[in-house]
């Protein structure tokens, strides 16, 4: 199973997808160098007169509610349009949608008006949209309300079939599922939280495997999910001890040389329920 | 005194205070790292629609200029009434507010309608708007006029007291006023002026520190300010002679590594006046 | 020659010019930072009201059209009108300009209203521009089209011309013209392609070191492209191998030490046409 997550992973590098973002300004270059360093082609535009040019080109889009304005709403729903015009996957990444009721009504309308590939956030996130889609959690689940591994997985399996997409909810263990199957992902290190864009960054790799494999979401976003992970571990061996700042270049540098032998070698894959 | 500082910063990892940004986005992610490095929890949003709901939640307020716009300006008013009615602190940064009238005329105005907390600047700044508020050293002061270092603590002291709250001025040695006590800061190094963002990671430091410690500006603005210098110092032992890009990726390590026995050791804090 | 080069860039320390940029926020970070390591210093701003008073006090301005909206065009226009008057250097990057009709009727419009000092893009950009002002080769002309390297310097002479401006085209080889001569410079590495920003430093680096030697912008072009290709072969040579976030922070590095002696031994530049 690992070997075809690495070959997922290496066909981005021969396919170069182009990856449209509308995203916030805050990360905005972790998520242009993480794309670039997995092989993938990074545009961000959103000024709405470009948008429907900007997307047309591209192989897959994300949107990211980060530093979100009403013209980025605006530009969103525009690309997502054209992208489900044309066909090719869309990642959504909620973040921070339980902050403010413009971001939950923003959330709310794209999850209308486009049909998206891929919902990436943390557990707070997808538990939030979770609760808009009528599941019985509520808005404010404290991480302690969860605990158990399965409820995740059977939050993810549940909002995946309701929205007819893969959800990922990112954490300790990342839960992946396209509501039939859902696959867990063990690798990663607690100090990819200890940095600002990891999510989002995630959100971008999956953007990239899945430009790159369109026909395969599901496995594309597992193999997205185990790169950023491995990438984790071994930043965190190599410079973890030095802080904050050596570990997140450690990170871009293992993203830039993931390949299909450390995937085989590293990544922890089980299907779940 | 140093152990009191070192007291302050670990509290901020214990009460991880959620600190609201509405800052310029060329350092937006040196921002979000360093507020995450000190162990307090960045958000940046400035849709005028949504301020009210993020600055709600918040523990601190950071109101920074650049990269101004009319529309930031709107933010900032609304986030500042709002951190004003809870009673949370506000760290103003007016980077370049000698630059043009519409930075000077937003300065004015966010002081008239805004209690302020803390107001952080380097001396050509805070000079500028202490001459704002008639005092006679006028607005474009060479470095040459101010000289001594009497001056610069007379010029805090007084504005401070004119403005009911924290000024910091930003140097050589750091200057922290709350218009009875005068504090100098020693630590720091001259590097810090040869990357982008030291001084608006300041004001993320100083908004961590205080939005984890209300009760007590002063103190916490100090606790900043030695916590920079300090990290400083060591990423210019450790990286200062590989460089300008090796020298800022030391600095976020000693963000994060920051703690009461460095602050003890290395600390060198004087009052004035 | 080369001792000619290594004194333009020493200078730019010793003169600090302010470069006033109205860039994207992908990269603006890595600019100012790029621009302060090359010894000048940095602006960044693009709300309209304030533009003329910024643009006046700098000393080169640079324009940048990536995540382009039609505020920052009205600001771009403002400013280079003010550059023009005041006779400071404007440097235009025209990131993606074939990606869209507005950034294409943007880029239009600037070099219509906007006496540019230095074009930079790369070929696929300047193509496209050389193709608006009605040369033969035409859009989307694909890499293979182009191939021989006199094409290049034919595209840059004749660009150069009809703009009359300094052309440069980034690439394996950057070709540099003022129409009348056309320099090439053989430094750099492939890996700069690997991360996002190397095209948009460049023109920050064009724009600190014509702000510093207005009066000879085809040299001060060529100084800069030459810094910038250095620091890419060694920082390769230093960090290449242990990835992108390596290589990305010893650029920086690299750019903060140039200096003539570097430049002398290191520097591969020689003359075209």
């Amino acid at each position: 199973m690992m070997n075809e997550f690495g070959v997922l992973v290496e066909q981005v590098r021969g396919k170069r997808p182009l990856i449209h973002h509308i995203t916030n300004y805050v990360t905005a270059n972790d998520c242009a160098n993480i794309t670039l360093a997995i092989g993938a082609s990074p545009v961000m535009a959103d000024e709405p007169k470009e948008i429907p040019d900007i997307t047309k080109i591209a192989d897959g889009l994300v949107l990211n509610v980060g530093t979100l304005n009403l013209q980025k709403v605006l530009s969103m729903i525009t690309a997502g349009k054209v992208a489900n015009e044309k066909g090719i996957p869309v990642v959504l990444d909620p973040v921070g949608v339980g902050a403010s009721e413009f971001r939950k009504a923003t959330i709310h309308q794209l999850l209308e008006e486009i049909q998206i590939s891929v919902l990436r956030g943390n557990i707070s996130e997808i538990r939030f949209i979770a609760g808009l889609t009528s599941m019985a959690k509520g808005v404010d689940a404290s991480n302690e309300d969860i605990g158990r591994e399965e409820s995740r997985e059977e939050v993810a399996a549940h909002l995946a079939r309701e929205l007819e997409c893969v959800v990922i909810i990112s954490g300790e263990v990342d839960v992946i599922s396209d509501g039939q199957k859902t696959v867990c992902v063990k690798n990663g290190h607690a100090m990819l939280g200890n940095i600002t864009g990891t999510g989002c960054m995630c959100s971008s790799l999956v953007g990239s495997l899945c430009g790159a494999n369109p026909e395969n979401i599901l496995k594309a976003s597992v193999a997205a999910m185990v790169s950023m992970g491995i990438a984790g571990e071994i930043a965190y061996k190599r410079a973890g001890e030095l802080g904050n700042g050596s570990f997140r270049v450690a990170l871009h540098d293992e993203i830039s040389k993931m390949n299909k032998e450390m995937i085989e070698r590293l990544g922890r894959v089980h299907e779940g329920e």
